[in-house]
């Protein structure tokens, strides 16, 4: 079952996508404004069942997906999160003891099949190719052995990125990170229903066709269970909060020489049982 | 003229602040369900004004003051902004050519007079006292020159740190910044009218009475019209977005030998022109 936020003129609404199109079902649930409230809810498997009593009310290419979670409070990203990516940083330094963390404005990410933007400040946009987990019960300090009870769904991420930025400072990576529209989330919402839907997906990443990451996701260094234990230490997790889980190594600035996305070019990331999110990229007008 | 947002019992209202106690005026202006909503219609002022037409609803010892603004989009914080702050570092590295920046989440502050919890899994506990400024008109690429018209009010922060967090990831600060109820914001927000209000202003922070920061904002590395235009080249700054602009030397861990806050503390952040925000330190229940 997938669940998409989706556009249709000036109209935001969410539903249920199917092969033919999409099934708005936000009209027959107005308690819950968005996916985040449905999340809170604990109501995406009403959503599931209502799916199955109505049709397509938007076929294919009459609308535009967007971010699934319009409005999460958090967004926290997982830097350096693949064997091979520490050592791409070629700074000679063994793993760190914790994962590096950094957070996303929602403004920074646009939806499927939308193009990602390239501002005129650096042609130095990057994709990054992730698994990202959507939180359903909140808590703080959840135990690594009861993280997955709290995840509500999967969608994926390009954490895309404004390279040369992410060094502009001494520390921190947040000014090229967040830059509007330089990365994206979806297509879709998949419930998280077992372990395996994380566990053995694999996470690979094509641009014009031509494969550039793909690894497990079994791979990580800190693996999510671990990422949701580690976070809710010191923040308390809401439904709808994401966590971006990190990408493989491949990123386009680790090519020698390095290549860069531009006008034209067609990111595509796929992640086993969720789908592919495919994205443009544009100048920016 | 002092706006603030409070609580009594499970309400949450906002309204002006004079020395007898709140004058709630959220009850007549209910299309604005948040300061965040009253800054966005520019309507500060309307408040201002409508306080002088109301008695005092709730005398002073009978509320709770909140952070201002509860929902912001987005709070951004400026790091190592003072001359002597960079050399504390004692890194041996020249001045950064661009400042360091990274956001915290609304729930890691609590408001005015209200504890700061010290976690039990670090008694690194920080204060650092500064200047947050509340944008009124939203933008991006905002010209330095014209930065100071998309201000719509300033108020307090005590950027809490949990100091050994900070550095616990190879990059990013994220995890030793974002304690829930770590740092405070507050008492409220004083209208920005005039460029003195931040040109002339003063920071000083105290420990039990004892002066430990104490420095001009004339005195950042990077002044706030320079942030206003540095942040919104890539991210849009919305109205209620929140930028804490930088601490002046004199945090505890820098101290020789540091000194970490203790449960009975209690730090004042006084501002001039804005007031004191003052906060005691507990620890977690």
């Amino acid at each position: 079952m997938r669940i998409a936020t989706f556009s249709h003129g000036s109209q935001t609404l969410y539903g249920a996508i199917t092969d033919k199109g999409a099934i708005a079902l936000s009209p027959h649930f107005r308690q819950w404004p968005s996916l985040r409230e449905v999340i809170e809810a604990g109501a995406l498997y009403d959503l599931c069942l209502a799916a199955g009593e109505h049709p397509v009310t938007h076929p294919k290419g009459t609308f535009d997906y967007a971010p699934p979670i319009p409005n999460p409070e958090k967004i926290i990203c997982v830097g350096v999160n693949f064997p091979d990516r520490n050592a791409e940083y070629r700074d000679g330094s063994a793993q760190p003891a914790h994962m590096s963390l950094f957070p996303r404005f929602p403004r920074s990410f646009t939806g499927h099949d939308r193009p990602l933007i390239r501002p005129p400040e650096s042609h130095m946009l990057d994709y990054e190719g992730e698994l990202a987990v959507v939180i359903g019960r909140g808590g703080r300090r959840i135990r690594a052995q009861d993280a997955y009870d709290h995840i509500a769904a999967l969608t994926i991420c390009n954490e895309g990125t404004i390279r040369d930025w992410v060094r502009h400072a001494k520390f921190n990576v947040t000014q090229g990170k967040n830059w509007d529209n330089s990365g994206a989330m979806g297509p879709w919402l998949v419930p998280f229903t077992a372990p395996a839907q994380i566990d053995a997906a694999r996470i690979t990443t094509r641009v014009n066709g031509e494969v550039r990451q793909d690894d497990a996701v079994a791979n990580m260094l800190f693996p999510v269970r671990q990422q949701i234990a580690y976070i809710s230490t010191f923040t308390t997790l809401v439904p709808g909060d994401i966590i971006v889980t990190g990408t493989p190594t491949g990123a386009g600035a680790r090519l020698d020489p390095p290549q860069f996305l531009a006008p034209g070019d067609v990111v595509e990331i796929e992640i086993t049982g969720i789908g592919t999110l495919r994205n443009t990229v544009e100048d920016e007008a």
